[in-house]
């Protein structure tokens, strides 16, 4: 028996759940998680379910796909053992990198790595010492188009599910974006309330926040406003200076960082509109 | 159509929700909330659902309980208008039973509260203001039988489904606990480390703990280790006496207790050994 | 042996504290709490002191003034048993009102509340059941200056320290908040991101956000964007109605606001620039 | 001018804060932050005092402690340049490990590491990659006494401040225990309410419970009962397995050490009996 992983988006109707459940029953399987949710706001109806099953991952497909055909439905079927690729982007600042490299490394995040890619060469030591090949693109303004299309390249050649932005200071562009929309995942700082523009940091602190936070979310062409995945915040005081807020801001943006890659790696993220549903 | 809330648990193994959903589709049903889970520890399959269906709850009922016949299975319909019935118990201490009824005012807690009950006369004026009956019940160690038996009637003759310790400072005896199984819902204050015995504000002040929390659990034989429903913490420093603690605490208590009794209200609240299923 | 609470604020320099410490000497005092802050950004040296001392107010303050004449300090000097007096100000949601009037009664709260005012008459019966005189001042565009008028009297008349928006939904006027300046406190919800303008609930829910919260500040012309006291958060999930997260977001401000309340009262919260430095 | 930081503690009593604040004005200083707490309890007074001045610090500790000298105080002056020296253990887990490296790399943290012990070779590669010796001491129960010379002369050799037990699975003997009081930091798991015993994650899976957490402490005699100095909990569900909670504990374990590793050695944690006053 392999375990699978399965998600399903539909428009709601009556028979979702029989017509589902007549394929994995057809597959000789057996449902061991199971999430569901139907957004009252879209109409739409989004499930995750892990099966035990004795048969391989096409037959299994094609058992549940022809059962929900009528539905309009789009299927994912993975077994869990094949783990979700991801090509990770850095720039200078290391700690979420480090932070995913070591989950990785004690395996406690179930993807592969087959490269990290970054704009300067600082990481490359801390990475290559993991055995991860390290590739260099700089980026400027005049060869921004030529370096996306080479991070295009690298992502399909190594056949990657998804990239993380680990701290990666540069904007992708609105094509980028597209190209791989729902598949790009930033991290990025938050304050009760936001502070945008520049030296957010510095703002918050002036304005005496008593928490600061952290929002992972999938990257779109609006810039930070993309579909939240996940948020925490940590207490400050008065006595914080800006380099304090920084660094704290350094440890809730890895802890937030790495639950958002573990669950879209798990596929426990479907997109409804603006919104995730989170099937924790 | 009405909406229904069903809760199914039965021993894992291939089928259930096909099965489950047969019965649904044949009431004309449409599932709009599904939750569900297996427990590999002890091979447990939990399941919450909402329906929304033209059928009347014994229609619906019935032709879910034939689908699930096989499996021997545990099945709860109830119409989601048809709230749940709460006895609440208290002492002096009022802080809980305040923003019980505040929520029950303001309509966030899905309940009917058709006693209050109390071995302390302390209370009556604040629940009899909001319409709410007040019975006495005074408890010394040769009345306990029989106000036990009294507080028992009570439950009865207000078919309450479940009954509220909103810090009722009386141990109920092993005999009542069975007698109320699962439907007993208590309040007390935890710590990190736990300071078991007498005056643990005092023990945890001594020791200079930095959280303080409360625990909400179903009542058990065994004093104050039911399965837990619910849990929080807030963060206390050294300049806390022990009576801020003992404030904090309250603060924390009267969260987690009423989290706890909205949850177990929506019947989402599924015990399996001992451990909860929440199903948030 | 009667406590004082004292805060002492001036542009920091060599020499405070022993000039302050001898004042407290010279009246047999005993310093048994202190907390003290020198802001890098502003030089500006912020105090507060608990100190035992048999001497009285006057003659507490006159020596400790003496002391410190010399550093062009603010100082404040107030008996610990003389409660801040507070004026509570609501419209028509009264959860914030109901718990802070709550913890008033049992203690916790160390304020008098000579009047709570409201625009319209709903808590009237609320407040007068606690004994405390509830008094009703309509708004509207053309009452405006008449009422705040009427408000402003009635703070002055019942000789009140500060005021509280317990969600109170009428904008003050500029001239009412110079009047009144760092003693009007307000509570509104809070989000990471921010998001402002109408319905930020609707808003932070189409969004998907993980986090709700609420800030306490301090009102200032520049609406919603004073200096800020407290703040907190609740985790919410995909599965929280708009409903849910007003009804969670009730939970954090009333939470939030008390606890501002609270260090107000106080003393613990000085104002430097648009920051607070609160003395836990 | 220099940063210094200086503590005190000794029994209460009227004109503390002068006496030290005539030291501090004698050495031409400026205090820039000062944190003070009197405990009702034990009638302990504590200070933390940061001094900006142009003394050296031999001179600057002789003026207050002239000055302080009929108080009976234990004074403590310290450049804040020169960096507290600590001794790291670890066993075979190496999340603690690898986290208070990282922090030290990037200048969070404000240690000197002269060595890192272990009873196991498993983190030589990691420790000598980042230029820091790496000395394997095993332990057996025949060469424990042996075994902990060797790590108290290590202790004495490097001239350690204090010891970071970063998951070190030994437990050190009570005459260790003694020799290095109050230099000794531990971190362990916590829960709520506390799981004594041996296999505490799957106890508390067992139990349901919804926080799991970790603690700080100083190493005293009596096992993982010593002053607590930091705590801090993270919120799982009953889908969580086993592998979850301790990956999750990770997390918390990581955090709660390195800021109880950084408040002591920033000097903010002073020991008034079996209780921590952390001076934030």
């Amino acid at each position: 028996m392999d375990r699978f992983v399965l998600t399903l988006r539909c428009q709601d109707r009556p028979g979702i759940v029989r017509a589902f459940a007549d394929g994995v029953v057809a597959a000789d399987g057996n449902i061991v998680e199971s999430h569901q949710f139907s957004d009252p706001d879209t109409g739409t109806f989004t499930m995750r379910v892990a099966v035990d099953s004795p048969a391989d991952v096409e037959t299994l497909r094609s058992l549940v796909e022809e059962r929900v055909a009528p539905l309009d439905a789009t299927v994912t079927v993975r077994p869990e053992a094949q783990r979700r690729r991801v090509v990770i982007l850095v720039s200078k600042f290391d700690h979420c990198l480090v932070d995913l490299l070591y989950r990785h490394q004690i395996g406690e995040l179930p993807v592969d790595i087959p490269v990290v890619v970054s704009n300067h060469e600082t990481a490359r030591n801390l990475v290559e010492q993991q055995g991860i090949p390290f590739v260099h693109i700089p980026v400027s303004p005049e060869t921004k188009p030529e370096a996306e299309a080479q991070l295009l390249d690298l992502v399909r050649q190594h056949d990657a599910d998804f990239v993380v932005l680990a701290r990666y200071m540069q904007v992708l562009s609105d094509n980028l974006c597209r190209e791989l929309s729902g598949r790009v995942i930033n991290i990025h700082h938050s304050f009760l309330p936001g502070f945008k523009g520049a030296k957010p940091y510095h703002r918050a602190h002036e304005r005496g926040v008593k928490l600061i936070g952290a929002t992972a979310h999938y990257v779109t062409a609006d810039l930070d406003e993309g579909p939240i995945i996940e948020q925490d915040v940590v207490r400050v005081s008065h006595t914080a200076t800006v380099a304090d807020l920084v660094a704290m801001g350094r440890d809730v943006e890895r802890l937030v960082l790495s639950r958002a890659v573990r669950r879209h790696a798990e596929d426990r993220v479907l997109l409804v509109g603006a919104r995730t549903i989170v099937f924790d």
